[in-house]
């Protein structure tokens, strides 16, 4: 049956390409409030998309932007989640953008919009997998509910009020969610572990109002020079975090799993030529690769204040801020750096100026037991769908909601990432290969399948 | 003849008045391009104010910004040089302002506008100063040549070509310039010292775009942490400037002009107050009005890079930036300044990111040598407009001026300053007291006579 849903996909590929552009045409940034409509909209696209496949959906409301939901497939046998998320990031600086963000280009078969990775194409990819096995087998080979929100990139806020409020309906043996990457433009992964997220917003103000560098120059402390000290004080000369305890939590990776690391063919030179920076550079006594996947990071994310346009303006700004994010790793708590975060910036800042700390969003690392049949399901699928076997990597990037559907719906999560890593997501002219939606799709029809087999 | 030309001032009040509000209105921002034809209006108002009094005047125009210029007076006697500017800063955050910038709003006795007092009102006194002796006696006391420029906001980058090209138009003994303030609300000044100014803006720039901070967060340098580390060694824990040799050619204040600046009635809790910041700072061994008056200072203006807006977008931004500026004091050479900061820069920065310096301005300190007659004149003059006597004060501000006029016409000049010290130039809600207006007007009016008797 598996080879039928295959030809049934080679046979719609151009009309599963349609579909994805016309979702990466509506402009669903989650972060802007002015783009509610288009929110509502996407999120009707997606509704629209397993209605045609013949499935019922419903809307999950939240305080925000609604949820898509769809429960389909045999009540026996295992039940998977399929979790994704159709809103997007802002497309930042238009002009860097080689094609509109909102306008999909196709181009070296790969199509370039803002969400085309992350994560419309491979959200859509288990929609048009689901789509295939009703149109060819009449249902599908095990029991899948969807669920695709959007505010994903906004920290999903309302995500643990609508899983609490919903826990029968979203009830699974394991979720599956596509928002990672392969390893390589070659080589498919499974993503064992993800980082976690906790983002601060740093606002240092002196003055009562911007005051002329001349005439009150040397007499107040400086909000930007406050802030640039404040920051610079948070890593060492290797590096290393200095907040206290900050790496007390953190497992050191070692044997095999460090062995492993090792041995995927990471190419620091390539990498370098991909990022575009005049060197590497990270935490000292690491390789990038170990950088990359295993250890907790801290990124300035934007800077402003003062006067920031075209020339000179002789101002001591009012105020200066920052956006600074830290990654975490499997077993740091995010609330117990979150918390740490504020201490060392209370505790360094001095009381010539005042400080406000916003935060932005909290998540927590993930790591998904390598022992699940699951596991095992999803390696097949991949291997199936694109033709190799996938690596097992770890992930720098956040997916706040395993730890929170672990918690709630006492589900694992297997990620099974379909974009190429330098997909350039959540940065201009992201993209998506249109091999890579394609093998996503088989790759989910299988995983269904085999999912289904290994229970039995 | 000074007593009847007071009298036409206290007669002339309301007109005085009105007459600024329209220049005041003009938003004649120099440092934004799309202001041209403002800045346009701005010159052509200026002009018709010499015309109405009856003074020939002539625009000499410059690579971008046009001058008024006008010469009248008696060729016997000393020759006076009015400079003033017609520019203005950008008005910044319009939230911050209680009323429209470019709308001049009469509140407690004083006009609210962008450049009420730097420098449209303090200009607009010797204009009426003008008026008001040609009108009653038809004549001047003294020769008075007048220089009105529009690019003194983006620091005068044609002044130098301008005066070069007019070297016998512009011959004078002395130049006068009211672009500072009184010492305090109650105390006017003449300020005799200026700090010079060297103003740059630093870009870092790391990856060839913005990078998702999780998946690559921890490979490369990110450029908003590399730039907090280079602006924080600016400074070191007694906010001495790191630099090395920035002192070196610094002047100590010692001896009987450290005592007068020390007896000036200067209260650093209501300056605490005027400014609103939670304590007052700056270089450790100098006390506030020290620090503000005759010590160099480093000041970041903005910083910018990265995500900015609302919430949080998750990235390693592409590039960093900050405008930081530097205030140097008599015998510190500002382009010597100026290269000890682009080689601390070029040594402290990392070779992971790229670094980019532009200098938006180099100008140099300025002292007013205390015995010249121009000096008595000025003193005097305030003491009579003002109904004080003026003490000696140096300023942190900068005027890139008289250095110029020093080399290239052989003349030094005379800082009167008509306005409040906590005018918040350059600030939201710049302010000019119309007594300080109408005493400048005064002042300058007495200036002129006192001037030719001196020499006389």
């Amino acid at each position: 049956m598996l080879e039928q849903v295959e030809q049934y996909i080679k046979d719609h590929e151009t009309d599963f390409v349609d579909r994805l552009n016309t979702l990466l045409r509506i402009p669903s940034i989650s972060t802007a409030s002015e783009h509610a409509g288009d929110i509502r909209q996407a999120c009707d696209f997606v509704k629209d998309q397993l209605l045609a496949a013949g499935v019922e959906t419903m809307m999950l409301e939240t305080a925000k932007h609604p949820a898509v939901f769809a429960d389909t497939g045999p009540s026996d046998g295992p039940t998977i989640l399929v979790y994704g998320h159709y809103d997007v990031q802002p497309p930042g600086d238009l002009s860097l953008w080689k094609s509109d963000p909102f306008e999909p280009t196709m181009r070296d078969g790969a199509i370039f919009a803002r969400g085309s990775a992350d994560d419309k194409g491979q959200a859509m990819c288990h929609l048009m997998a689901i789509e295939a096995w009703l149109k060819v087998a009449k249902k599908l080979p095990c029991r899948v509910k969807v669920l695709i929100e959007g505010e994903e990139e906004i920290g999903s806020p309302n995500l643990e009020k609508l899983t609490e409020d919903n826990l029968k309906r979203l009830a699974c043996d394991i979720v599956v969610i596509s928002d990672t990457s392969k390893f390589s433009s070659e080589i498919p992964a499974l993503t064992c572990g993800t980082k976690g997220l906790v983002y601060k917003d740093i606002r240092i103000t002196g003055p009562k109002q911007n005051l002329h560098s001349g005439c009150f120059g040397g007499t107040v402390a400086n909000p930007g020079n406050v802030l640039a000290k404040l920051i610079a004080a948070m890593k060492d000369e290797n590096n290393k975090i200095t907040f206290p305890g900050f790496y007390d939590d953190v497992v050191e990776v070692t044997g095999k799993e460090l062995e492993d690391i090792k041995a995927l063919p990471f190419d620091d030179a390539q990498y370098l030529k991909d990022v575009g920076s005049p060197a590497l550079d990270g935490e000292h006594g690491y390789s990038t690769i170990e950088r990359k996947g295993v250890r907790p990071t801290l990124d300035v994310n934007g800077m402003y204040g003062g006067y920031m346009e075209e020339g000179a303006m002789t101002i001591i700004p009012r105020m200066c801020g920052a956006k600074v994010s830290m990654r975490v790793v499997p077993n740091q708590d995010p609330e117990k750096i979150s918390k740490m975060f504020d201490e060392f910036v209370r505790a360094n800042c001095p009381d010539t100026v005042k400080v406000e700390i916003d935060t932005h969003g909290v998540a927590a690392p993930y790591a998904t037991p390598l022992g699940l049949p699951a596991v095992k399901a999803a390696v097949a699928a991949i291997e199936r769908g694109f033709g190799k076997k996938p690596v097992f990597i770890r992930e720098g990037g956040t997916i706040p909601i395993m730890a929170l559907f672990k918690r709630l719906l006492k589900a694992e999560s297997v990620l099974m990432g379909f974009s190429d890593p330098n997909c350039n997501l959540h940065g201009p002219n992201e993209f998506f290969h249109v091999s890579d939606y394609l093998a996503g799709i088989r790759s989910s029809a299988c995983f269904f399948s085999e999912l289904a087999a290994g229970a039995r």
